[in-house]
């Protein structure tokens, strides 16, 4: 089998329901630069998308990675205090069969976070 | 090019925030029935999934239909309430070409509970 690549999405629309920043960078721009800066585990591509329409819960990323796994949604993100997490979260994401971190690895922002997930579309549970 | 079929995913789990109903039936097996028995739109499969973790906002469902269309996460789905709006939004997600129903064409109850949305697999839009 081949182990797909993991992608890390996030909506660089997000203002986090505040107006527009006088800056000009949005917080969901500033969360995608601010990785791409940093750098992501080996196999975690990282993408820039529209809107994740998690708008009252942002910012917003999406982990996903392969028709074998179940693809995650986390909110309330904070583009400064949770880069480290996201990169852990990625990684943990990435090295499992079917999405599912087990919850004792699991980082805490996530076990209290997840917004909605999708189940793969390879799957005989239900 | 082959049009894929839609997925409409019902969290079978939910007890919309309650304790287990008396008669063993949880609204979201009891919205996954009805709507098996009311039957869906061509081209449309119902799919029961085990948790699609938007447990503060059930009954839940998800539409996803192929690598180009946006996938839809929708919540507060009430079993008696939003038969009809799932099979016509259902019906109008499949006609679409990415997932993306037009405003005024979509249904109310859409239109505020979008949970969140994940991007299709192919997509150059960021």
């Amino acid at each position: 089998m081949t182990k797909h690549d993991t992608e890390l999405l996030v909506c660089v629309k997000c203002r986090r329901g505040a107006e527009e920043p006088e800056n000009g960078i949005r917080p969901g721009q500033a969360l995608h630069d601010a990785l791409a800066g940093q750098g992501l585990p080996e196999g975690v591509t990282l993408r820039p998308v529209e809107c994740l329409q998690n708008c009252d819960h942002g910012c917003s990323v999406a982990l996903r990675g392969g028709p074998g796994r179940w693809t995650y949604v986390y909110g309330n993100i904070d583009e400064n205090e949770h880069l480290a997490t996201l990169a852990e979260g990625a990684s943990l994401y990435h090295e499992s069969a079917d999405g599912l971190i087990p919850w004792r690895s699991r980082p805490e922002h996530f076990k209290r976070n997840c917004i909605a997930r999708i189940p793969p579309l390879e799957n005989d549970n239900g």
